[in-house]
């Protein structure tokens, strides 16, 4: 007995030196956020959802929480970056396409005068997502992604698109994946556009990625079976089609929703429908400095019903400028 | 230092009995299965794509292992279950449906004759499965099956159908998982269908069962949102659509394959395909005494296709009778 007692006071012992290590490693969880309202909505809702017993805890399983991408995970000005990705392609396949020169919406996209090819409205930007995104294999569309998005630059920074994710997100991400949430993307931008680096970039696996989709078939090509991308919208994730996704593709409610548009309004009002404890948070672009100041009037990205919505239901709004230490994780430590 | 010593020898001698227990408890991770082939090659398979430095080793996020479900996880004859709980659907509705007395599918349908209700084929189906399956919100539609799938019982066993699943694949899941698998359905049937049970059943999460599905559509009712299910297809996840709700889905190609009919084969030609290992398993239903005899000319479950081909190709073909030892988990042990 008295050697047993002995062997498990040495096991409590170093579980307790563990505990207090990992404690105080955790002692804070979000460094780049301010000590104001929104980074203490975010832990209070995650000690209340996580503390057994509580009345507001929640199993681990149903602990999902959805992010938008952009605007919300990395920037989205001056452009959101999958248009300067379809841009890239035109341009790569031009040659290919002689009879581009004198047919818009092309021609205009060629000499770099994106507003006049996207006049044609709708039907002139459906016609450049489906030359640039489908007619090719799934396999073959992860590999100009991934290429493009290695050696792509933004025009104003010159960063590489996947440097300019906001870092106080990449906390928030890992923050709630250590306490038992799953975190998915639930973005308006392409699915297929957003697997192939999300995982490295923000530690979400593609099978965690809903997004928007053109249709898509299994073909034998010589006997190697592929999927081939058909110049065909399937589903357009953003606005209404949010919870839509959420719901064909997890199937559950999520507790916890992340945004900073109008688009995304519809997926934080199913999330804050629900039984338990939810939070809603919304994010302001209002820092001109370091980032963009946008909201009501912005063409990408705008913010008008949700802002107001979100002021009326006592959501939490983060005020990029003031609740934000850091922005991008390139910048330096104040 | 010699304190040191002792106290992680006293750690090493702890983790050492550890895990000479958990070795032992999974001595026989698949209890139900004989020592014949297909045991062997699924753990042969598992045990190289896990053991780190073996040419086949497989990082853990890359294991995904799709499984479909009628006649795979659990039993289809003499119909696939969701048509029972189809039928039993017609007739809860029929009293809100006094026209459906005169009027086919459904006159056929409520005296129960099934096949000359189903003589009207595709367009047929499509309108019994339009008014039983939308019309109602996600939520709704959920409470209707977790009803039905407690209540209901099979016309020959006279057991719930959760309990007619397949005892071995209930054991290769667990195995699958202890050894760092995601575990996945893709099967033609309903997603809604199966979400509502398929975590106490199988222990596969809603997000992890990829189905056939209709439209949906956000909505407001007095102020509070729901998702309204439509009476229009969405996508049909058998035969080609299986790669595709994979590829739409999951993002990554399957590693293993589990399935039982011709609906199955795009999906383990697919798993075949991949640059690595892989494990492409077919259930061969032989046993007419515990279970069901069927293969090439059944209407429900029909594996003609994908026997020729699992056998050119050599994959693992599972004779029901020969190679389990016990089928469902209700059955005494021998």
């Amino acid at each position: 007995m008295k050697q047993n007692s002995g062997l498990t006071l040495v096991v409590y012992t170093m579980c307790a030196l563990a505990f207090t290590v990992s404690v105080a490693r955790a002692a804070d969880p979000l460094p780049s956020w301010n000590d104001t309202a929104p980074k203490k909505d975010i832990i209070a809702f995650v000690t209340k959802v996580t503390q057994e017993g509580s009345p507001d805890f929640i199993p681990m399983a149903e602990r999902i929480a959805t992010f938008d991408n952009d605007g919300t995970l990395w920037a989205e000005q001056p452009l959101p970056f999958q248009l300067f990705f379809t841009l890239d392609r035109v341009k790569a396949l031009a040659p290919q396409h002689p009879e581009w020169k004198d047919k818009e919406p092309f021609a205009s996209l060629l000499k770099g005068e994106v507003k006049k090819a996207l006049a044609g409205g709708e039907k002139a930007i459906y016609e450049i997502l489906m030359y640039t995104h489908a007619g090719m294999t799934t396999d073959e569309f992860e590999k100009i992604v991934k290429s493009w998005i290695v050696t792509a630059r933004h025009p104003k920074t010159g960063k590489p698109y996947t440097e300019m994710v906001y870092q106080p997100m990449l906390e928030l991400l890992a923050y709630l994946r250590s306490n038992g949430f799953k975190t998915y993307i639930v973005s308006g931008g392409g699915a297929e556009f957003m697997r192939p680096w999300t995982e490295k970039v923000y530690g979400i696996p593609p099978e965690q990625v809903i997004g928007s989709s053109i249709k898509e078939e299994y073909a034998m090509r010589d006997g190697i079976p592929v999927i081939v991308r058909l110049p065909e919208l399937n589903f357009i994730d953003d606005k209404e089609g949010k919870p839509v996704g959420i719901q064909q593709h997890i199937g559950r409610r999520p507790i916890a929703s992340f945004g900073n548009t109008d688009g995304d309004l519809q997926m934080m009002q199913w999330t804050a429908a629900g039984k338990g404890a939810s939070l809603c948070l919304y994010i302001h672009h209002t820092d001109d400095a370091r980032e963009w100041a946008y909201d009501r009037k912005s063409l990408a990205g705008k913010f008008d019903k949700g802002l107001d919505e979100a002021k009326a239901r006592g959501w939490t709004v983060v005020d990029m400028k003031n609740d934000w230490n850091k922005v991008f994780a390139y910048e330096k430590n104040k």
